[in-house]
């Protein structure tokens, strides 16, 4: 059934790409409380792909400042007491008010302030979208768990071979939590508990940057806030074009190039995006 | 009157390059109040241009730090509780020290503590410069505004067409404030009051990667205090190089570059650029 | 006596390239206090050099962090009150464990803050290294000091002319502290007090770029951590790495390139540096 199988893919990668269009044309605004290691990446990647990043981490502002924005990009990377009640308030005033909240659980496993803050958040606020690594959704999903850092563990990665339970539990865990929920890695996995995007793009070089996670959760939160009448299709062609701009990127490395000109070239790939590339360099299958 | 205004700016020009050789004999130390997004390309540009910066934010400590430089960059891009603090003690005791310090009020309209905390910052702290976009400036200037997010509003855009207004206002601006007042934006405005630098350097590229308008306070800065002799000369000598450095790195984009790419080059361009290089790019006139 | 020095160098040369490999085969973790201007690159270059980083200053979970880690890394560049906390509660926890632990006194003699909290550290805790500028290591030997900024004192530099009494201060300060010392600067001094590194690998271009102590200072607690057992070997080892990283990393410069390239080639060049590039690139001398 393979000639059918592709036809239907063609079609929905065009819809993909109309993700990104969205984004330019309406110029995203998005609230971001974010770690302050790759918290200038996650700006540059939102002006890249045509939103408009602000960040905001004080209690007393909060409210106002997401009032102004479409979505709400929380990243427990570097959570303190003071930012966590932030993320509260903000995450409560966003929600009021229908905009796009998304949560990246940096780092959930490896603390228990970590994991614990982000288990209350997600009681509190219901989360258009989670994302992270298997790691920490497992985390999440067990309620504890032993992330190695802020990385997944080995023994956690999503394969061809563990695939088809990997999916089964990306989509459990959407359905109990009732918010699209994206497993990235060297396979990444986008699910609303109904369908799941399976998703091939990227290098495994992409590992190597810091921040390439946040740095697609900023993205990801611009596409659905500006995709709300498609939010799963939206998440997904974040990933795509997170994966995408990876492989773009590496085209372009020179002689003696490494990580850091890595990152550059990742965000410049972004840049340059628009519906079209993103429909042609899609890889992903439905589940 | 071509002629005579033309010679009159060549010899302006000259001037203006002396700004950023003194800056380099200097090595003019700079601390910088700062927002954690753009920090990094802040302390890199004052670098690049022979300056040199010390990043500190916390109460106890700001008052010796600024006592050992020569200039106080405020930036309340990510202010919080305990910054502002620090912001109030440190601004006072550099001007006690006759420091040169400047505001930089990033997102001053789009919430009340930002607002509010850069009216009160200039209630207390006589600012030598203030430095925004016009929707920050029109904020300070009404006492409250509708910046959106952190970007200029674009019905608020220097233009050919509104320059004339725009030029009285930003004049009316320095006089009521007592500050050298720079607007910065397609069109840049400089003013003491009296005359009022009309800068067309830079591109409309330089928008789309965060953090440009912060790299230039932070060099602002460091210009104005290694020329405080000339303050209005020096701010407007920041400006034009901040835009020439816009304009030379743009030249040095490859093929697949993009708003990360860019924002390293516009660094590069401020550290390879000299008096000379700032005289021959610099395009401005004085109203 | 050239001859066979030049024997028992090229050997001991082998085993400071053993010291990156031990890091690309253990995927050392390494938890940072550390500040937020240069975070992003210190994080970079630990996974250049195959270790992998984590952030956190969170009182309330720095136990928990740094007990997943193999060395913890405590930089004071943008010390507060909250986060000086969280350095002694990592600090002791780590010791506890007998991770590796250094101490990077940023602008110490810049504010009693920084002088007292870093000889405060220091007599809590028993760091297994130390690295810093001279006039940082100065201000700690005398117990105040009079650093310019964040920089060293051009008058405390490390010359060929004071180089006997050079190491002989860094032989003394290893002794009386029982850490590891590195001085770093135009010729870079590594001591454990019997035995001390002279080293000439890097360029003047790197003091253009913030962060170069930082980046070390995060590479050498993972070069340490993953070689336990010749901790003295591995901490010169991390320093001929960053001075070879300059050296490589300013022949990848392209025309127009200036100090914000020449950071991301630097971590590039860490990036693809094995044992035997180490070896063969290193430049040192044991006195």
């Amino acid at each position: 059934m393979a000639y059918p199988f592709f036809l239907f893919l063609k079609e929905d990668q065009g819809m993909l790409g109309n993700c990104i269009d969205e984004v330019r044309k309406q110029g995203t605004l998005v609230h971001n409380i974010t770690n302050y290691v790759t918290v200038n990446d996650v700006a540059n990647i939102l002006l890249a792909c045509g939103g408009s990043p602000i960040m905001s981490d004080e209690a007393e502002e909060v409210e106002e400042i997401t009032s102004i924005c479409s979505g709400l990009n929380i990243n427990i990377g570097t959570l303190n007491r003071r930012t966590i009640e932030a993320m509260y308030i903000a995450g409560r005033k966003a929600k009021e008010l229908g905009h796009t909240v998304l949560l990246d659980p940096v780092g959930a496993g490896a603390s228990s302030l970590r994991t614990e803050t982000a288990a209350r958040l997600m009681k509190e606020i219901k989360f258009d979208v989670i994302r992270g690594n298997i790691s920490e959704i497992k985390t999440l999903s067990r309620g504890s768990g032993s992330t190695k850092g802020v990385d997944a563990d080995v023994a956690d990665a999503v394969t061809e071979d563990n695939l088809d339970e990997a999916v089964a539990f990306v989509k459990a865990f959407a359905s109990e939590t009732g918010s699209i929920t994206a497993v990235t890695g060297a396979i990444d996995l986008v699910s609303d508990g109904a369908d799941c995007y399976v998703i091939r793009n990227g290098r495994p070089e992409m590992g190597r940057i810091t921040g390439t996670g946040c740095q697609l959760s900023g993205m990801m939160t611009a596409f659905v806030a500006a995709n709300k009448e498609q939010k799963l299709k939206a998440a997904a062609a974040a990933v795509c074009a997170m994966g995408l701009a990876g492989e773009t990127g590496f085209k372009y490395m020179r002689e003696g190039g490494g990580n850091a000109s890595y990152r550059s070239l990742i965000i410049d790939a972004v840049y340059n995006m628009d519906g079209k590339i993103l429909d042609e360099g899609a890889r992903y299958e439905i589940r």
